[in-house]
């Protein structure tokens, strides 16, 4: 049977600054620890995205890693609230392009109540008109997005996928095991 | 003669969580201690978008507000490194369309050698094909953009506009009184 294969993300060091013991997974690595590493604190990501998270078995924060530089955790952080100061598994993500991304905002939970689609980056979902600085429910219709807890890309990162629970997150448990409210004030698509 | 005034961007309070002392300005505000507040540590920007610094005069670090909440220094900061706990100076930011946002990125200082035309949003520089972490000058052609150190607008951020300086940066003493390097590894546009 055919299985989706990322290229690998690139090289993976356990100190900052690219320094000390070095890997390369090809896969989606679900515990750095069992390959003998205490954790990761640079990356090098050459072919993304892939997605990192605090705790093994892709649990607590989530942080998209996009191509590029990562000297330090406050290059995928993005969060001054809550230190994550390391990562500690990691897997690929499959994108669509961006002109095919879609998602469905809904009002109330269950992907109830009103909805509005979209399809482009919003900076601010106020300023483009959702009326409040919660998304209770989502249905991603294509493609890959992510979700912060503040205006302008920041705060807590929560990725969101077509190919992950048939693409429907109908409450904020369901946004991430870190998840404790359901305020997402911006959305921007991921592409390759 | 006709000055350009920007909507009030909405109210800011002396305390987190829009507490205590409360005011509103609908011009530019150079130093927020000349009205009586030690600082301002809560924002609804109702108005946008605005840029806050963290020095009276529009000096040190900057943070593009857009439409939304911003209940503490988190929300606007994006940064886990340096923290900036309250903002002291404010001015409005007069945007363009996102359609007609476009910059040139050179590979070295003054505007020189090979340049790359934009005029859409890089969560990641590299992921485009521009082969360095590095921006050495910059040239607004219209609108107003934002870069940041890390890939996924993440770490300091540096608003680039067309109305001032000509749009041209030629080092990154020009992106901001607070940048001590040419890193940027993503660019955004705002828009109203």
């Amino acid at each position: 049977s055919w299985v989706w294969r990322a290229p690998p993300p690139g090289p993976v060091w356990e100190e900052e600054n690219f320094q000390g013991k070095r890997c390369e997974f090809v896969v989606e690595c679900p515990n750095i620890m069992e390959r003998g590493f205490q954790k990761i604190r640079s990356i090098k990501v050459e072919n993304g995205p892939w997605v990192g998270y605090e705790y093994p078995e892709h649990q607590g924060q989530q942080f998209i890693l996009e191509k590029g530089d990562y000297p330090c955790y406050q290059a995928w952080s993005g969060n001054s609230s809550y230190r994550t100061e390391h990562l500690l598994s990691f897997r690929p993500i499959k994108c669509a392009n961006h002109t095919d991304s879609k998602m469905t905002l809904y009002e109330c939970e269950d992907l109830q109540g009103r909805s509005f689609e979209i399809c482009d980056d919003y900076p601010s979902l106020q300023g483009m008109g959702w009326c409040s600085k919660e998304v209770p429910s989502i249905k991603v219709n294509s493609g890959v997005w992510v979700g912060y807890q503040f205006p302008g890309y920041r705060g807590y990162q929560y990725i969101f996928e077509r190919d992950r629970r048939q693409g429907e997150y109908k409450n904020y448990t369901e946004f991430g095991t870190q998840a404790h409210t359901n305020q997402i004030q911006s959305l921007r698509r991921v592409q390759h």
